[in-house]
């Protein structure tokens, strides 16, 4: 009786840890698949498919240089303009260096950026990205981009 | 003594979110605190001072457009060599539009600064921090700024 009573001890003291472990590896995963369909979907020309990684809502939030967009919408339009309107070309994405810290339903995540263009430029930088997890999965609820 | 009963359990369920709530807004305080007392050490010319809010450490991480700075040293000899260097001053900086979001023993920040130059120009951009508490306070682990 008193083995079975420490056997129980001991399953409920390592629980926690255990299970908070596979939470954060199981987090980690989810979000690295969320962000290679982006890598996908961009890579196929569909914009729409890469903002599936982002959270649909006006309280998203996108920084680059000086400029803070807000919402969703504002952030699909301005991919579109950089992106796929008149002599752009969206080019090859690629991932890189992902560095993902699951914090409970949120998830801190930094890593490189790069794009191979026709031409061969290959302009790169740098994100900070803050996931959330919804229903429906992990989502960008802030992103930080910055180029050379 | 059913009354007690009930008035135990109304308590032990009103404490948990209480206290977080409570805690929330200690960090908030906190972490306004020490980027207050950043802008206050860059606006004596303490570069130092400044760098207190950061985390000390080779892990701090320091994102500016495509170049990534590891470390606390790296940090201060970019500030220095930007800012303290032949010919260049440190203007008055100002932090504003702080948005703060603890989460437990880690915080997602987001806000905008600007420095006023003595010649009236006024560098400014956007930044992204995430913020970890240590026995010694909140501290930088990660720092995104961009600039127009």
């Amino acid at each position: 009786m008193r083995r079975l009573l420490l056997l129980l001890l001991a399953l409920v003291a390592a629980a926690p840890g255990g299970y908070a472990q596979n939470t954060a590896t199981d987090a980690t995963a989810a979000i690295e698949q969320v962000m290679r369909q982006q890598e996908q979907a961009w890579n196929k020309g569909d914009l729409e498919g890469f903002m599936q990684g982002y959270w649909k809502s006006p309280d998203l939030t996108f920084f680059s240089g000086a400029q803070a967009l807000h919402g969703w919408q504002e952030t699909l339009d301005r991919y579109r303009k950089r992106y796929q309107s008149e002599g752009r070309e969206m080019g090859r994405l690629e991932f890189s260096e992902l560095q993902i810290e699951p914090l409970g339903d949120r998830a801190f995540v930094r890593g490189s950026w790069k794009l191979t263009m026709r031409d061969g430029k290959a302009p790169h930088g740098l994100f900070t990205l803050i996931f959330r997890k919804f229903p429906e999965g992990w989502r960008i609820v802030h992103d930080h981009t910055s180029a050379e």
